[in-house]
Order: structure tokens, then C-alpha cells, then sequence
């Protein structure tokens, strides 16, 4: 069955995801009979697009880099409306993440999957904050909800533990879960400050205006939420999670380390232990003959403790345009070839 | 549906899934709806035994420790007849790996795919020599060929391929594929000569009385070809694959290398340049900031490089009793989850 594709925000992963689509048509169609078209856009800055028979993708790209209204097949149905009564058999929720109250994402989220549509998303919001009520939602709607890019989306994570290791009992996740501060650490050892250090990252694109996300260890602690939400049904909130960021990290602190062999690294960890569930974001010095200490720049790392494997560790790159992009077609696959 | 599983071979590997399908009953029925009984058993040492209501496991797996004939159950079918005429729903193909001519397991797989039976294998002959023949057969029987157990078995490698980084091409394959020489080489570099290491690593059951298989770099080089058949569609047999194995490896090798800030490494690589495929396996000095540097011990680890996320690694343990029969579990959860 040809899919239907909606979009839900059209910034950076969904421009991501539509050039991926637009590039990889043959490829995906020969490899995975996977056929597909974007058929609605709803984005606040460009306004709400339909076409039951596909959008011209290609053309979207281009006036989304103007910053212009669409000014083809712009429809006057409601987000909501367009969610529940257009063609679209799987929707992809790539609007900005908000933490505390999920933002619009989880009413986006609700409506599709109460609508019998598949959601495939990138938004820890609905993910960290709902995980299960929207699992159980899916499931009684017989559709998919789909969330490999809420958590290192360049680094295959959660469809890891779903489907290859499926069958082992995880103890302990823990690793390096946020890029952009393993770039800073990276670049601290050479003995920049934490101040230079974040311009360059900023400049770089890696680090956000308002670093606070990355920096106070708020991004890598929406991802262990998920982790324990959903690897180990610990049933938490993001505020359950001791938290603590890279921003008090001296040249000091770091000379500190290389004395001892060690080297910091901000590690994020879920662990079941005597029947319970302990979480934390914290820097940690690290061995450099750890696993994790190898592990330098905008790059992901998480090693799963299990009981059939012993530990089996994962490094992939960190997100941007494309790898989160990635995230959403590698879901958009499996509903493809699921349902 | 209650699976009903067929062991053929019920050597190492069958009693590790044996245990495994003993023990987890429970786990495996609560978290993924998988119920099954063992059926059916064929082993040239212990004869054929069958029940289409399930064996008793562990009595079974209490006779095999006394290398005894099973009493319970025996069947006068013939194998053939057995895998073609028995109620199993999914056969274990668990036999001996033959990598010139394939062994009955061939005759095995061949028969049981006709017979709208699914296979599951950790046996590299078929895989290795038939995979696209096979797999052929398997869709045109309407059932699955799973072979995560025939590359890496405690690292997931093919499944991952296959599933989460679905989308992705993928244009090398390199890594430590051999946990038993990585053993060795880690050893050496702590002053031991060869042969002393390699005794140890037959006191370990690490390395086999002969080990030719291992240090000769065969079983790395049928990883290798099942890589490049199954991931890159390469066509090659095992013969195609140079091969050089760590031998010749001294310790005056092992110093040079240390000089230079280098460490030996036993590296299998399959790689598509120039629209060609590309393979290989031998030791190679690699620098000790390269990632896979830092795997030791009887560990695997394979980098993929792709077009959307560069390179992705994986790490995790070598081949054992419980490692190979998790990979049997996995695939058995793949057949259950999508038939």
C-alpha cells in the first residue's frame, strides 16, 4: 500500500526527513517496495498545505527556504481537522519539544492515533511525558506509534532493544547521551575555556542561542526519562531525575582528571537495582581505558548491561538535519513494512 | 499461536537455547506474548526424538549431560521425514558448520522451507554458501530464513542491519569478527609468545583442539561473506575472500607495533568502492585512538559506514554457549512477532 505522509512542522527534521524522501524514492522503492507521498504539511510559520495526491516536495523545500507562505495547495482546515480527516495514513510529529507540558505535540499525537493514523515522531515530549498512554492508545487503535528519534536519533536506540535485542533483560543503560556537551569536553582537554568553548559550539550550530538544554544536562535527562519509560516501565517523570550539567567544569577540574588518567564525560543512566529504578545526569570521570572515554566530539554512546550478553555498547553520531531525518524514515520503514 | 520448535543439532548451541527456552518461559510469554514447546529434537549422537505436545526439557537437557541415548520419546523418523512430517512450525538449524560443501544443514534448510517450515541458524554453511537461494525459497514458501547466529552471535549485527538502520546504505563493513584471536592478540601484548597464548585459549574453550578455524582467519572470512551476500547483495563465494590469519604473528611484531603507538588487530572488512565489492580479512596495526583499538579480550566489534549517519559501531561479546543461543532467541522472537 502506498503510504500518505503528513507532517507536522516543517523546521529542520521535517525539511530533513522531505529531502531524505524526496533523494531516496527509487532507492527505498527497490529495497523495501516502500511507496510513499507527502500529502499535508501543517507548520505554524508557512501555514497548513494538502493535496491528497502528493505534494510537490521538491518545490515545498525550495519556498520553505525562502521563508514564504506556501502559496499551492494551501487548505483552510484546522491542524487538528487536517490531522484526523485527510488522507494520511501515517503522521510524522516533528514540532519543537516542550518538556514540561508537551506542547501541541501531544494533542497532535492523540488525535492521529485516535484517528487510526500511525505516528512516527522525534518529539520527546508526548514521549517522555505519556509513553504509555499513547502506546496503549496505538494498540487499540491498531496502529504504530514510533519514537527512535526522541532519543539519539543518529544512534539506533530504541528500536535496538525493541527488535535485535529483543529477548535479553537490560539492567542498566547508561552512556553518553548529548552530543553537544561531549563536544565540549572534547575541546576543553585542549585547553580552551568552558566559555570559548560554547561560542565555537554555538558557531559550529551544535549548541542552541540559550545552550541551557545541552549545557544543564536537561537534554540528556529528557532521554533517560524515555529509557526508563520505556526500556524498563519505570513509570517516572523528568523531574524524578537527579540532574546535573557540564557548566561548573573548571580547566581545573580537567587538568584534574588528565593527572589521573581519567577524562569527564557527562553520563546520563537508568538502572534497575534491588527491585527499583535509579536514574541520574551527572559529569563523571570516566577511565581513559572505558569504553566510553574513546568516545570524542558530537558523538553518541550508550551501553546496554544485559543478562544473556553481558554488555553490548552502540556509538553513532549525534543528531542534526539528517540523522534525525533518518530516524523518521527508519521508523516510516518499519510501519511500512508492519502494517 | 504456540510455536512449535525443532532442534536440529543438540550440541553446545542447542542446549544453550534449550536452557534459555527453559528458563525465561515466563519472561518471554509476559513481554512478547511467546508461547512454545520444543517438539521435536534430531542429533546424530542421541537420536531423533519427538513429541508433538513438547518434550521434557529438562530432562532432556539432564540425559544430554550424561551423554546418554534419550529413552523418552525416541521416533523411528528419519530426519528428513522428521523436519518435512513432524507439527514444528520453526526448526533450529543448529548442526556443524561445513563451509566447502554445507553440510546436511543444507539439505536441512532446504527441506524445511519447502515444507513451509520457518529456519532459524547459527550455522554458517547455508548462509554463507546458498543465502540468496535460500531466502528465495523461504518468501516463496511464505515463511522466514533467519540467520543472526551465523555472523558475531552475541553481537547483534545482521538484525541490526536489517531493522533499525533500515534506510541506510551502507558502504563498508569493518571490524574485530573473531572474539577467540582478539583473546590471543590482546594476551601477547602482555609478553606471552603464540603458543602459550593459544594453549590458553584451548584451556578456555575459547579456541577449539584445532584451531585452524580461528587463526587461520575462516571464520572470519565466512563472516565476511555472509556480510557482503546479505548486506551488499556481493555474490562471492568464501574462496573470493583473501585471508591471512595471526600465525605469523610474533612478539617482536607485537613490540614493533607498540612503538609506533599501534596495536594488532585480526580486521575482516567488506567494502563497495568503484561499484566493485571489495573484501578482506588480516591483521592489521591500527593506531591506539582508533576505536576499535580499545576492544579487547574475546570481544567483537564492526563499524558500518553510511551514507546518512557515517560511521556506526557496535561492541559487544564473542560467540559462547548463551551468546549463540540468544541469537537463536532473538530470531525466534523475529519469527513470532511477524508470521
Amino acid at each position: 500500500m502506498k503510504q500518505k505522509i503528513g507532517l507536522l512542522g516543517f523546521g529542520t527534521v521535517g525539511r530533513g526527513i522531505s529531502e531524505i524522501l524526496r533523494d531516496k524514492k527509487d532507492y527505498l522503492n527497490k529495497k523495501y517496495g516502500f511507496e510513499y507521498d507527502i500529502v499535508a504539511v501543517a507548520d505554524f510559520a508557512f501555514g497548513n498545505v494538502y493535496n491528497p495526491n502528493g505534494l510537490d516536495i521538491p518545490l515545498m523545500l525550495e519556498q520553505a527556504g525562502n521563508k514564504e507562505k506556501f502559496t499551492k495547495d494551501l487548505t483552510n482546515m484546522e491542524t487538528l481537522d487536517l490531522v484526523k480527516n485527510s488522507n494520511v495514513s501515517v503522521w510524522c510529529e516533528l514540532t519543537f519539544t516542550d518538556l514540561n507540558t508537551g506542547g501541541p505535540a501531544i494533542d497532535h499525537v492523540k488525535t492521529a492515533l485516535s484517528a487510526g493514523k500511525h505516528v512516527v515522531t522525534s518529539n520527546k515530549g508526548p514521549a517522555a511525558l505519556l509513553y504509555p498512554e499513547m502506546k496503549k492508545l496505538a494498540d487499540e487503535n491498531g496502529v504504530k506509534f514510533m519514537i527512535e528519534g526522541t532519543v539519539c536519533a543518529g544512534t539506533p536506540v530504541i528500536n535496538l532493544t525493541d527488535g535485535p535485542l529483543a529477548g535479553c533483560e537490560i539492567s542498566k543503560i547508561s552512556g553518553i547521551l548529548n552530543g553537544t556537551t561531549n563536544y565540549m569536553l572534547t575541546e576543553m582537554e585542549k585547553g580552551m575555556s568552558y566559555d570559548e568553548v560554547l561560542k565555537i559550539a554555538q558557531e559550529k550550530g551544535y549548541a542552541e542561542a540559550d545552550p541551557t538544554g545541552d549545557v544543564e544536562g536537561y537534554d540528556a535527562r529528557g532521554k533517560v526519562t524515555i529509557l526508563a519509560n520505556i526500556v524498563m516501565d519505570a513509570g517516572i517523570k523528568i523531574t524524578d531525575v537527579p540532574c546535573q550539567g557540564i557548566t561548573n567544569i573548571t580547566p581545573d577540574d580537567i587538568d584534574f582528571a588528565k593527572k589521573q588518567g581519567k577524562r569527564w564525560k557527562l553520563i546520563g543512566s537508568v538502572e534497575k537495582r534491588d527491585g527499583k529504578i535509579h536514574t541520574s545526569v551527572a559529569p563523571e570521570m570516566v577511565d581513559v581505558s572505558h569504553p566510553l572515554a574513546g568516545v570524542m566530539g558530537a558523538t553518541n554512546a550508550l551501553t546496554f548491561a544485559t543478562d544473556m550478553l553481558g554488555d553490548v555498547t552502540i556509538v553513532g553520531p549525534g543528531a542534526g538535519k539528517i540523522e534525525t531525518g533518518f530516524s523518521i524514515l527508519t521508523d516510516l520503514l518499519y510501519v511500512h513494512r508492519n502494517s
